[in-house]
């Protein structure tokens, strides 16, 4: 298997921490997406969204998207339930991570790590303030239940540490949240974990003016 | 089972026609969202989220949002493949669906139909565009495919036709997107097919000023 990987992207590093936690060997293929390396027309054929990751199969076959590449390497593990009903919630977290855990923390990280917005900037505001909401709803949840799906380590619980482990560099505070922190400190001891996000790289700071990004 | 359900809502109509395919019987239980009906305390108890549709199953347990009750009542059928690949490739859909399909057409068909925006706002100015990219997506995949996965009917196509089918009520053309207009009338040749989606009454238009919803 082949990784098309960018090491900030907190959706690649989602699926490098599953690999690992499998023990599963690949092969890790840079992208140097500011370079314009997704912008080729060999990585067309990759992905024509462009986006990073993309899992490569040992057959050939190209798979975009961090939640369905989780959901593929975790069939027949015991990283997704096998119950209908468990499965199922898994399928609504990995969904609520992709439209409120990345939209807002994983897109204000990247905006403030990256210098397209600045913290007092009135695009971030909004971005903190729909944040902090997002993570009352995790909160909220963990504070009844040791992980996202059947009171057990998940793939819902890979998605959406994604993001929120780096809340931080988003400028969030999570003292306010001590579920989500005691669910956090519960993923780092899960066996076969790691943690490889490298910060943003000075090419990845815009040449144009910020606004457009507000 | 109980479907808990709001007639003009997409989000509702999918699983309504996914029910309908499988032949199941069901009760629906309408939720009238602007009386208020989602906001009570018994509310709350079916879904802490209060959104529709929330699917009741036999033994009481409560399944909110509509990609993941397609997810439940399609496994073991042939609306959903046993493939893990392809599996994984219905997930990418649904979620591209919830971030993309749902967040530009269904949310500019709302606001339009229930006079939170009328087509000259800038917001629904912002979400023609978007929501025209997100058309030529599909439009690109279904040139080349019948359906989204697997070249078979799935819940992939049931979950985007969702919101697509109706895309006219946002203001949408679909006459430059010739493939996911022949797609649209596969999709409605389908057994089973049913389409009762409501107008939206009179008490959804609201009495506060508009420009909060831009």
């Amino acid at each position: 298997m082949k990784l098309y990987d960018y090491a900030p992207s907190c959706n690649c590093y989602k699926v490098r921490l599953l690999l690992a936690q499998l023990g599963l060997e690949y092969e890790r293929v840079p992208i140097d997406i500011f370079a314009g390396e997704t912008l080729t027309d060999q990585y067309a054929r990759v992905n024509p969204a462009r986006t990073t990751p993309v899992l490569q199969t040992d057959d050939g076959r190209f798979l975009p998207d961090s939640s369905a590449i989780l959901m593929y390497l975790a069939h027949g593990t015991p990283f997704v339930p096998d119950d209908p009903f468990l499965r199922a919630q898994v399928v609504r977290w990995l969904i609520y991570e992709q439209t409120a855990v990345v939209m807002m923390i994983g897109g204000l990280r990247f905006r403030l790590q990256t210098e397209r917005l600045r913290p007092d900037d009135p695009g971030a505001g909004r971005r903190q303030a729909a944040g902090v909401a997002v993570l009352s709803v995790l909160d909220r949840h963990l504070t009844d239940h040791p992980f996202f799906v059947g009171d057990r380590y998940s793939i819902a619980d890979i998605a959406i540490y994604g993001y929120t482990h780096v809340a931080d560099e988003a400028g969030f505070d999570l003292e306010p949240h001590p579920g989500l922190r005691s669910w956090l400190e519960r993923v780092a001891l899960q066996p076969g974990y790691i943690e490889d996000v490298e910060p943003y790289p000075a090419n990845s700071k815009p040449p144009v003016s910020r606004s457009i990004y507000d």
